[in-house]
């Protein structure tokens, strides 16, 4: 009997929580408990259905200055964001979930078994990392029931939003930032589509962005100084002509950071105000930083030649990239389905991926073979074959089927 | 025909040279070219027989501000840094070898077929983390051929040291220093041994250093304001009465940085001049970071009550201690064996590793079962047959014989 188990929702959420091939599906949810947290150690042990949010709000309520710090959608929880392989806004500062935020897990075998990766240790070589194998595998190699995650130092920070002539010169003024090694815990580039949408969400208040490409970032430092420090390096280096930013504005308190910060955590409803009555679909490709604006100018051009509307937000020092393309029914789906598919063609004709954070589900499987190549999708399926040689959790997931290559095998 | 591949050395240089059932060993040393540099997307393409060092003086040479961050010893290359899941003083600042530092390497499986584990984008979530199933595997499951590796941007850097009245209010101080956010590249805890070999390899001139239990600091921050921020935040750390730390001293200069941190890095022959003529046996473990002080204050007494000589080096933020066992014979060669058997015993019991950095190879292959669990190690196990079912690729390394075991299956 297929076993499919979830708990909460990432992006993939509604993948998740359906077998395409019927069975048991097992909510997890229910294990939300946090069972352990060390403080000496920085780390903490809970159950998947703990949510990263619920997470972050007792570590504030208990008064310590820890956080979990990878931040995907806010219903994402432990167990999800581990099967997802996820990650959010931090990751250009702190990684993603493929880094080292998961210091074990316990994991449920197909076969029953149950084990525990690794122990609690922040680091060991004893052998490869099968913590790392139920990462990204979205569910496919063993149910998680309980993890332990590592905790960062919760920094104080603040935010800041500067308009650019285009992305091109965006991404330039975001590569200098960051090689300039300051305290950067996120730096989000939005296009003019999503100033215009968020604009509309403020109506019938006056416009409160102009309608350009331009960052948002989020600073962190350890002091006032050391973060006032970073806000001028970070002004001084938009400013240049080179990069021609414009309109910098700085959060005056806290109340104003969290004002502007969700905004950009806002583009999805934001975005559907672009076109009455529309739904959305999210794409998620990822490409080497230095081709990212290449990609978003030939996707944006390819949404417009299409009739589409749409914004697009992405994590921009990580070449990884959302477009909010909005549809009203399936003659305008079907147009959506070809430009998403267009776009990761693109991607991985740059070197990238058809999924930076929202993982294959059912949606992607037919571009693995393209993006990883036969040798590397084969050697995935034949640990899939050994670790669940009747093929009992998750199936139809991640792993495509010879019929959905592109390449069949002889 | 089993077959070793090798190139250059980290810590494991002896396992990884030698196959204990004979057969082919490939020195993959010749292998060392960069092939690509990658500016603007801080990535590097580059062989497995690539030394760190090398890339990162090729990386200065050509006036570029980025660097590999990983640090294992200097002949290290990154193949071998890769086979071996390496990390080093850098870890507490970049994490280690099993973080997102390795985007992706093309291996050549055991049955001939090369693959490339993933394409260039920084982020994926196509899939669980092929990259990760060959870091750490010590070469059991491919000969990796290629690898491309992120570059992180180099800063500006100073060094201190600091004394303290013992180890537990020394890694007391450091969960402050670490948990205020402040630029910490490494902290590294040595021992009053440590310190008086030290003295020995500078005598005759005066003792450099009190023979105290003692913190070496590399701070590093993007401006000389942010850098000295971090050094008065750190020596204020240190000197609250309750971790009593003494003589603070902040390089004057990057000379001087340069010559303090040589003193640190030099400890394995620093180490050797306590007992002239004597060998040195370097142990790996590695436990929650709560856990360290108790761990090294019973180590310590265990080598006392034992007549070894012996100093010891910590990557304290890690939770991980190298202990340099000395022997001159045969029968001091026992006497360490034991010794380590029951540090490796009691990392274990407090939720630690027998191998934080170093791996297993054949030494430590009998603490797996204990450490990790019988369905953990039979996974790996699995795999290691799925991928290598004639087990021709470095035999006899890692994976644990039922016979070795503490804990035999029936």
């Amino acid at each position: 009997m297929p076993i499919t188990a979830y708990s909460g929702g990432t992006s993939l959420e509604g993948q998740f929580r359906s077998s395409p091939v019927g069975g048991i599906c097992i909510d997890m949810g229910g294990m939300n408990k946090i069972l352990e947290i060390h403080e000496e150690d920085s780390d903490l042990v809970c159950q998947p259905g703990a949510g990263w949010m619920d997470i972050n709000d007792t570590l504030k309520e208990k008064g310590l200055q820890l956080f979990f710090p990878l931040d995907p959608a806010p219903s994402a929880t432990i167990g999800g964001m581990l099967s997802n392989g996820c990650s959010g806004t931090n990751a250009v500062r702190y990684g993603t979930a493929k880094a080292e935020w998961f210091l074990n897990a316990t994991v449920v075998l197909p076969s029953g078994e149950v084990i525990k990766t690794r122990r609690r240790a922040r680091k060991s070589s004893a052998g490869f990392d099968t913590t790392k194998l139920f990462i990204g595998a979205e569910g496919t190699l063993g149910i998680v029931t309980e993890v332990t995650i590592r905790l960062a130092p919760l920094l104080p920070t603040t935010v800041a939003v500067v308009h650019f002539p285009d992305v091109r010169k965006a991404a330039a003024a975001v590569r200098e930032i960051l090689n300039r090694g300051v305290g950067i815990e996120c730096v989000e580039l939005v296009d003019n589509e999503f100033m215009r949408a968020t604009n509309l969400v403020h109506a019938p208040a006056p416009p409160r962005y102009p309608e350009l490409d331009s960052l948002f970032f989020k600073l962190q430092g350890p002091t006032p100084a050391s973060l006032a420090e970073t806000a001028r390096i970070v002004k001084e280096v938009v400013s240049k002509p080179e990069y021609g930013g414009s309109g910098w504005k700085l959060a005056k308190n806290d109340e104003e950071a969290a004002d502007i910060w969700m905004d950009r955590k806002n583009a999805h409803y934001a975005g559907l105000a672009l076109l009455p009555g529309a739904r959305g679909w999210a794409t998620d490709v990822c490409v080497p930083i230095s081709k990212l604006p290449d990609l978003v100018y030939e996707t944006k051009k390819d949404i417009k030649d299409s009739g589409l509307t749409s914004h697009i937000v992405g994590h921009v020092g990580d070449g990884n990239f959302h477009a909010l393309l909005l549809f009203r029914d399936d003659a305008e789906l079907a147009v959506v389905r070809d430009v998403v598919h267009r776009m990761v063609e693109r991607a991985i004709a740059l070197d990238g991926t058809c999924t930076g954070e929202h993982g294959v589900g059912m949606g992607k499987k037919e571009y693995l073979y393209e993006e990883l190549g036969e040798g590397t999708v084969e050697l995935m399926k034949a640990i899939k074959r050994t670790i669940d040689p009747l093929n009992l959790f998750n199936p139809g997931k991640l792993y495509p089927e010879e019929k959905d290559s592109k390449h069949p095998r002889p």
